[in-house]
C-alpha cells in the first residue's frame, strides 16, 4: 500500500479534530519511520512512499461541518493542516447538504455552496459518499476542480443499501471527472458478509463498462474499521447529537462492524481483488488502473504542490 | 521591505489564534497579490518575495503558552499553520518561564524544558525578548536549534528599561548563537522618544563590537505597532489576566503608545538607520549585515525546507 485514506472526523469539533492530528503526528514520530509517512498531501508524497516502500497517509472528515464548525475560514486552516477530502454530511442533514438517511433532500444550502467554492480554492475533495442524491448531483454539478467523490460506496442496483448509489447519481459524478470508491464494507455487498469475491469483482467490471471505462472510473474505497472497537462505529453513527442509539446501517440485533467477507478480512487482503479482476477477464493495465492508477491521476490533477503564487 | 513579522498571538487562546491565521488568509486573498506574500515559512520565501518585490509575511505568538494552551501537541500544529518565532513569556510567569516584569525568576519550568524541546524539533525559534535574566540565560543554553533570539530590546547599559538585555543576557544569547533584533520603541531607546538617530546608530555599532561583530550580531526588530489602537497596547498589557490596568511600560499618565523618534515614524523610514549607519563608520557590508543580512541568513540556517525524511 503506498497511501490510504484515514478519516480523522467524524463529529470532532474543531478543536477535537487538531487533538486527532497531534495523535497522528505523535504516531509518526513514535513508530518506525519505514512503516508510515505524514504528509499525504500532493501527489509527489505517493511516489516518495513507493520509493521509499511506505505508507502515506492521507486525511479526510466524514461529518463536516463539525470540524470547521460554521466557520468557511477553517476550510483553508484544515488544509493546511492536511485534510484532503471532506464529506458535506454524513448521514444526517448538515449545515451544507442533506445525508442518505432524512426523508427529504433539499440539495446543497447556503452554506454548503460557499464551501464547496472554497474547498474548490484551496484543494480539498468534497466527498458524497454518504449523501443524498439530489444533494449528490448538484455537488457533482457546482463544483469545479477537484471534481467530486464518491469515496466508499457500490450501486445501489447491485446492492440496494440506502448508502449505495442510484444510476443517476452515478452518472452525475463520473460525468462531471469525479471518482468513484467500491467499497468492502458489508453493508454494501450482494448478500453482505457472504457476498462473493466473482460478484464483487463483476459488478466492478460491469460498473465500469456502463459509466465511460476502467481507466477513468474508480478505485477502492475499503470503508473499512480494522482493529477499532464498536465504539468507534457508534461514535460514527451517534457522535452527540441523539440520546437514543441510531443502527445506522446495522440493526438492534447486529449493532457492531459485521464480519468481512472471507476474501477480505483486513489490508493483507488486496492480493485477492487483485486476482479477482483478473478473473472477471480484465487486462493488467485495467487491474492496475482500478488497485490505484486511477485514484493516483486523480491525486495528480488534484493535489498537486501548491501552485507559485503569480 | 522582503520580510516582516508579525505578532499573531498575545493573549489569545488556541482557537482564537487560529482566527487570527484565518483573518490574515482573507487579506492575503482581499488584498493585491503583487504587495504581501502568504507563506513566510522559509528562507526560500524570501528569495522570492524579494525577486517579485512583495513582502514576506512571517508569524510569532508572544504570550504563549496562549495559543498552545497546556497542549505541546500544538507546537507542532501551530508550526504547521505558519508560525516560526515564540517568546516562551510575555510580561509574566509563564506555564513555560518567567517574564521580565517578576519579582523572582526561577528559569525554564518543567513544561517549558519540554516545550523548548520540542520547538527545537519542529523548527521553532524560542524568543525571549519579554523574559527575565535567569530564564534568558537557561533557554539560550538549552535550546539546540534553532538558537533562540531576543527579537526586540536594546542593551539594558545603554537604556536601562526593564525590558533592555544586560550584558550576561546578550553574552549567553550570542554565544549560543543566537540573533539580537534592535528595538526602536521608544520604551526601549535612550531618551526614549527623543532619542537620537546617532545614538541609536552608536548603541549598534558598540553593541556589535563588543558581542561577536557585525556579521553575526544582529539586525532590526521594531516592536512597531503602527496604526494600531491604543485597545491594542491594553490588550498586549492586560489581556484577560487582570482585572486592573497594567501600563507595562507606559504609565498612568502616558498609557497609550509613545510618539514615535522623528527619525523612524513608521516603515518607511528604514532608510534613515541605514543612513545613520553609514554615519558611524559602518561599512556596506556590515550595513547590509544589520539591516537585513543577518536575520536572512538566521532565517537560511533555521527556516529551511522541510527535510526530505529519511
Amino acid at each position: 500500500m503506498d497511501a490510504i485514506h484515514v478519516t480523522i472526523s467524524y463529529h470532532e469539533n474543531f478543536r477535537e479534530t487538531v487533538l486527532n492530528f497531534e495523535k497522528w503526528n505523535r504516531w509518526f514520530e513514535q513508530y518506525p519511520p519505514d512503516l508510515i509517512m505524514k504528509g499525504g498531501q500532493w501527489v509527489s508524497d505517493i511516489d516518495k512512499a513507493r520509493e521509499t516502500s511506505r505508507t502515506a497517509v492521507f486525511f479526510g472528515f466524514q461529518n463536516p461541518p463539525s470540524p470547521i464548525e460554521d466557520d468557511i475560514g477553517l476550510v483553508e486552516i484544515v488544509h493546511t493542516l492536511g485534510a484532503r477530502f471532506m464529506q458535506l454530511t454524513y448521514n444526517n442533514q448538515s449545515l451544507l447538504a442533506t445525508g442518505c438517511y432524512e426523508a427529504e433532500d433539499t440539495g446543497l444550502t447556503r452554506m454548503g455552496k460557499q464551501v464547496v467554492k472554497e474547498m474548490n480554492r484551496v484543494g480539498l475533495v468534497v466527498d458524497m459518499s454518504h449523501s443524498a442524491d439530489r444533494s449528490t448531483i448538484e455537488a457533482a454539478e457546482f463544483s469545479t476542480r477537484p471534481p467530486i467523490a464518491i469515496t466508499h460506496a457500490n450501486p445501489h442496483d447491485w446492492s440496494p443499501a440506502l448508502r449505495n448509489k442510484k444510476d443517476a447519481v452515478i452518472r452525475a459524478v463520473t460525468e462531471n471527472g469525479g471518482m468513484f470508491g467500491f467499497s468492502v464494507y458489508p453493508h454494501h455487498l450482494k448478500d453482505k458478509s457472504d457476498c462473493t469475491l466473482e460478484s464483487f469483482c463483476e459488478m466492478i467490471a460491469r460498473t465500469a463498462d456502463t459509466y465511460g471505462g476502467v481507466e477513468h472510473l474508480g478505485g477502492i474505497g475499503t470503508d473499512l474499521c480494522q482493529d477499532q472497537p464498536d465504539s468507534i462505529v457508534e461514535w460514527m453513527r451517534v457522535g452527540r447529537w441523539t440520546k437514543e442509539i441510531d443502527y445506522g446501517e446495522g440493526s438492534k440485533s447486529a449493532p457492531g462492524f459485521p464480519p468481512m467477507p472471507s476474501w477480505f478480512e483486513d489490508n493483507r487482503h488486496f492480493g485477492n481483488i487483485e486476482t479477482g479482476l483478473r478473473a472477471v477477464g480484465m487486462s493488467e493495465a485495467e487491474v492496475a488502473a482500478i488497485m490505484g492508477g486511477n485514484w493516483y491521476r486523480f491525486f495528480a490533477e488534484n493535489f498537486g504542490p501548491p501552485k507559485a503564487a503569480s
